[in-house]
């Protein structure tokens, strides 16, 4: 395991931050997991990890909030992004077959994204468990051979379970994309220098007083230069001295001419501008 | 309870949009529980409910934007908004203790989002349930002495059971958002018309290609007319005509002659506008 990434992520072994991270880094690596988002941001700040895989949106759940507040106070630069199908599978210990399954345990929101599944197979009960991955690895702890879980592809490996039906989720179009991020004094060095004609996606958060026509203003930096958009959006903030943040991603690099330009001209109308970060556009 | 209004929702009673409906119809309801958002809105299309209670964004978790795509193919219009802030109690049966409760039950987000206390009570131990207010319900149904669930007041109420801790949440700046639907041929009737000086709001989708500046160029028909943006977010489409679609809100309101002007310009340039509804501002 020596010399191997440490890369620190949200949830139980098998999690699919921990699928993005296998994505994000493209070899092998030391999976870390941890219990709570902040925890994942602050072993990074203190190196005790050597980059995080974290879950920024969501098609169906929209964006995770929480993760851009921990962009703007920890400060750890975004080195890579990559998008994730979230494919739930029914997955048994070996030898168990499907005729056998009376139970299926999962965490809520899985279950809740299989519906279809268990409208047409009412012989089997549907039991909350607390985690995806974990609903693997308790059946086989328990040795269940009436039972089976709801994860991924890396849990049904991790705890060598078998997969039973592939793909029971209801909609299909249920993708998380993750940012892989890492310390603050390597991301010069360890950035990957795109291909000329590859595209670079560049995250900033910037915030405007509310008044009308200031994103309009905002705005006019990127539409001014053809920088083309792939995301925005607002957050109204609750007891803090801005009124709105807004999370933009543009195409382009930190380095480029335009795109300092740009920020430059951002910074006269914006209260904050803080770049996340510049990497390769995969998503 | 004849001529109360049956206002829909998705989740078990005491769920937060029942909570929600209550304070979005200021009158006394049938609440009427689905198991899924999709039966909401059909039930609202068929005319077996009155009124519709679903939440559109959180602040910890984003939009809920399968509530948006529902929105956009059911055309049901938005009579009201709401914010609740998701307050998680501790509750156990009338006679039990603090010091008597061992066990807690709840759904695994209310568990998730209640670390702090959990951290601090080692001696009690978490454990999952399919939903908030459902694990009252089977506290109740149980008569459990030694047990305690985390769900909402109206849950508590409910179920009768009582408050042993108030808002035991890590982060208080949970709230979640809530649109009121009713059918599209009585929108006209029962439309609060606000008072003069009374602030309204309007919520609108719009598509656009993505060409730099499209968005730049939508934008426009609102900052030239002085209309203050109150959300705006985009969302990636795949395997659709459009590339991106846009969620926006603006202060105004469907009638006004600027707001009609604006919403003309903007179809100019946009491939896809849909007013979802003008309502009184309340969030």
């Amino acid at each position: 395991m020596a010399g191997r990434l440490r890369v620190g992520f949200q949830g139980e072994r098998g999690a699919f931050s921990e699928e993005a991270a296998y994505q994000l880094c493209g070899q092998p690596i030391v999976p870390v997991p941890f219990t709570r988002f902040e925890e994942v941001f602050a072993a990074l700040t203190a190196k005790s990890i050597d980059r995080a895989s974290i879950p920024i949106e969501n098609t169906l759940h929209g964006s995770v909030h929480e993760n851009y507040d921990h962009l703007l106070r920890f400060d750890l630069p975004i080195l890579g992004e990559t998008s994730l199908r979230i494919v739930h599978n029914l997955i048994a210990l070996p030898g168990v077959k499907f005729s056998q399954v009376r139970r299926v345990f999962s965490h809520p929101v899985a279950l809740a994204q299989c519906l279809d599944f268990f409208t047409n197979n009412p012989q089997v009960e549907r039991v909350p468990f607390y985690d995806t991955a974990g609903s693997v690895k308790m059946i086989a702890d328990e040795g269940l051979m009436d039972a089976a879980a709801i994860a991924s592809t890396v849990a049904a490996s991790n705890y060598g379970a078998h997969i039973l039906k592939k793909s029971i989720e209801d909609d299909r179009r249920n993708f998380t994309r993750f940012f892989l991020l890492c310390h603050r004094d390597r991301h010069a060095k360890l950035r990957a220098k795109p291909a000329p004609g590859e595209p670079s996606k560049t995250s900033i958060l910037f915030a405007t007083r509310n008044t009308p026509g200031a994103l309009f203003r905002s705005l006019s930096a990127f539409a001014l230069r053809d920088l083309n958009l792939t995301k925005i959006e607002s957050r109204p903030l609750r007891g803090k001295p801005w009124e709105y943040l807004f999370y933009l991603d543009f195409l382009g690099q930190e380095t480029d001419v335009n795109v300092q330009k740009a920020l430059g001209h951002l910074e006269e109308s914006a209260d904050l501008v803080r770049v996340l970060g510049s990497y390769p556009k995969t998503c």
